[in-house]
């Protein structure tokens, strides 16, 4: 996620325009809390039929049909790929969203902190890999923990000397550990590829604490590169020594059965490289708007394979100062990615989050409607993991109206 | 906090150097997570004399001599200004650290959102001022539980019809609301100086459910301005206009007993104002990049009429493509706000949060010691307020030691 798009203009307004069927923002609102429409939702019918329009803002929401739909739609599509997925739960951070994920036939979970391994595999989601090496003594005995409550835990290294602190923590704990060598594709996490990963594999297959599961090859920087065309000549350049790296292991006799990466961005270009055997897609179950700017495989500058499915509802609370509106959602409730907010059914409206407590929308033409005090919007966020780590609970809509509260299991777990 | 401040690199280099004698990193750290400090510092003694190095990263901690000189610094600073302070909670969320500010001698604390006086009031915080107007029924109704339990709620109202919907809800509560009129500098909040303003102080003045208490006057873009004498200059001529507004209220006979505002970088400023009562500083318990970077009334190109106390502890993931070092600590520990983190002791070091889950360091010049992968580094942070509202807890620390877990009670609370 290291490279910011150039934004698209264009892209973002044609998306605000196509979702603007969606919206219907009733004239007076009540603001239901959280703890309110928990009450509500906990009864006897979970469908208790609240509007969203009717929630305490700022209320980040998830419409449950798209949802669905994007989670169907990464499943049908590799298949067609003859690879599997192993989402992402940075993204999510959701338990039941994970489960929706495995349900559908995702062969397992990815973590980026051993916080949310922790807080997942504590609701139920046992299938996860941790993307991430851990490296003080509690985190890879917590680490190890993890493996012994689970068969299907996954730990990443990338290190001699993690590796061999692994293998005396799973020893100590009674279990072999399987392991991932993370090869690096660019300079952020991971072993450079090429002899010193093959010889970081060989001393996994070796260690008496741990087993070789395959390797990770994880290309965060290709995912935002504008344009399929570019997206995925570099995708497959930047991991063409990875592919090497799986080669000679293979050749080796060692074990491959697991050779992940690639996320959103590059779902439908790595099946290309021999051996790969799922990506790690994230963001396909929100979309964003850094995400609609890349552009399809069709040319078409937004990238409308999965749909947003993830909003903020905000409320007007200055309209005074024309072409302004304040809403309440600020960058506390926002963040500050680029390309900013869109907001929906108004394709001139640009959303500034700058401040931490108030947003700034200011429109380049008329807007659809007159904003009063008080009046609700709804905004595709910039960029969907780092706003769904700012709350407690997404509230799952359908048709407009609160169906469930989906708890944002591993929120604020960055350790 | 929307003006961003131009970056003035001497500014961060000299404050990196000024704190590196702080700076001890010890090689081999054991990472204890906030369940196993909880349950050491809750013990018989709470100076259990963990270090801050053996902490689970990202670790956001608070250097507590700091933070009591800082906030005993602005007290005697505003004794000598004839004035008080309201501070505002929107920067650390923190019961604790809002009663040492009452301690101290505050008058009163100011919140941006409801949730926060919520969960303040809740912790026993009582003289809250909430700064923003609460527009939707539910909301209004909430705060005005929050007044039938402290007679020293004090709420801000901006519009006409807002004003008439509190008291009625005042009047539902069996309580008389104690408001502030909150007027407008610039365009964000606020109703806009001049007749507009004085005919709504009137209308509150003359509700049954309400008291007029005075009028708030917050100019957030005036805050970050770099530069004492233009800051200066702005703020005051920015006033002007509300300045006039408290001379027609107080003329008129009404209530000015409250003509609240300002911030951290202008509390030498505001007592210039006639009939000004309460700055309501936030920033200045912790700093932050930005705000060293504004320029002190001594022409120093650092701002350093406080101490920068709230550091992040962050943990070496990668060292093995120099110039650069990989971090735990992404942009869901430390925001995208700019200038980026400053790293203790490396005047040389340029902090990149742009990934969500990883920080990059690169060094202009050679850094001070070879990092080794599992190291630990410590981090001013870019803008406190977004980032303490990353994490649920703050280790207080007293010489490198944790004395005490401070939780952000308000976490998250942008509702």
């Amino acid at each position: 996620m290291s490279t910011r798009p150039t934004s698209s203009r264009r892209a973002f307004l044609s998306v605000s325009a196509a979702t603007a069927a969606h919206v219907w923002i009733p004239g007076s609102v009540k603001g239901y809390s959280p703890r309110e429409v928990a009450s509500a939702v906990s009864g006897a019918s979970a469908n208790v039929g609240l509007s969203k329009w009717d929630l305490d803002t700022p209320a980040l929401c998830v419409d449950l049909d798209r949802l669905e739909s994007n989670i169907a739609r990464m499943q049908v599509a590799v298949k067609r790929f003859g690879i599997a997925t192993r989402p992402h739960a940075k993204t999510h951070k959701s338990a039941d969203i994970a489960k929706m994920q495995l349900t559908a036939g995702a062969v397992g979970i990815c973590t980026a902190k051993l916080g949310e391994a922790e807080a997942l595999m504590a609701q139920g989601v046992d299938r996860i890999c941790m993307t991430t090496g851990n490296l003080s003594p509690a985190k890879i005995r917590r680490a190890m923990q993890l493996r012994k409550q689970s068969a299907h835990f996954i730990q990443a290294v990338d290190t001699e000397q993690n590796a061999r602190d692994l293998s005396a923590a799973a020893l100590e704990a009674g279990v072999t550990a399987d392991v991932v060598v993370d090869v690096a594709v660019g300079t952020r996490s991971g072993i450079a590829p090429g002899d010193g990963a093959v010889e970081l594999a060989k001393l996994v297959d070796t260690l008496p604490g741990l087993t070789l599961r395959g390797l990770l090859a994880y290309d965060g920087g290709a995912q935002h590169i504008n344009g399929f065309a570019e997206r995925e000549a570099r995708t497959l350049a930047n991991i063409e020594p990875h592919a090497q790296v799986f080669e000679t292991l293979k050749k080796a006799g060692l074990n491959t059965e697991v050779f992940s990466g690639g996320g959103t961005g590059t779902y439908n270009v790595q099946h290309l490289v021999p051996g790969f055997t799922d990506v790690q897609v994230g963001s396909y179950v929100f979309m964003d708007m850094q995400y609609l700017a890349i552009g399809g495989e069709d040319g078409n500058p937004v990238y409308s394979d999965f749909d947003p499915s993830l909003t903020v509802v905000a409320t007007v609370l200055n309209n005074r100062f024309p072409p302004r509106l304040t809403t309440d959602a600020g960058a506390k409730a926002m963040t500050l990615n680029v390309p900013r907010a869109g907001v929906v059914g108004e394709p001139g409206a640009e959303y500034n989050a700058g401040s931490d407590e108030f947003g700034v929308i200011t429109f380049a033409n008329e807007p659809s409607k007159t904003y009063r005090i008080g009046d609700r919007l709804e905004m595709i966020v910039p960029h969907c993991d780092p706003v769904v780590n700012l709350y407690d609970v997404m509230y799952g809509i359908r048709k407009d109206r609160v169906e469930r509260m989906i708890p944002v299991t591993a929120r604020g777990k960055s350790q």
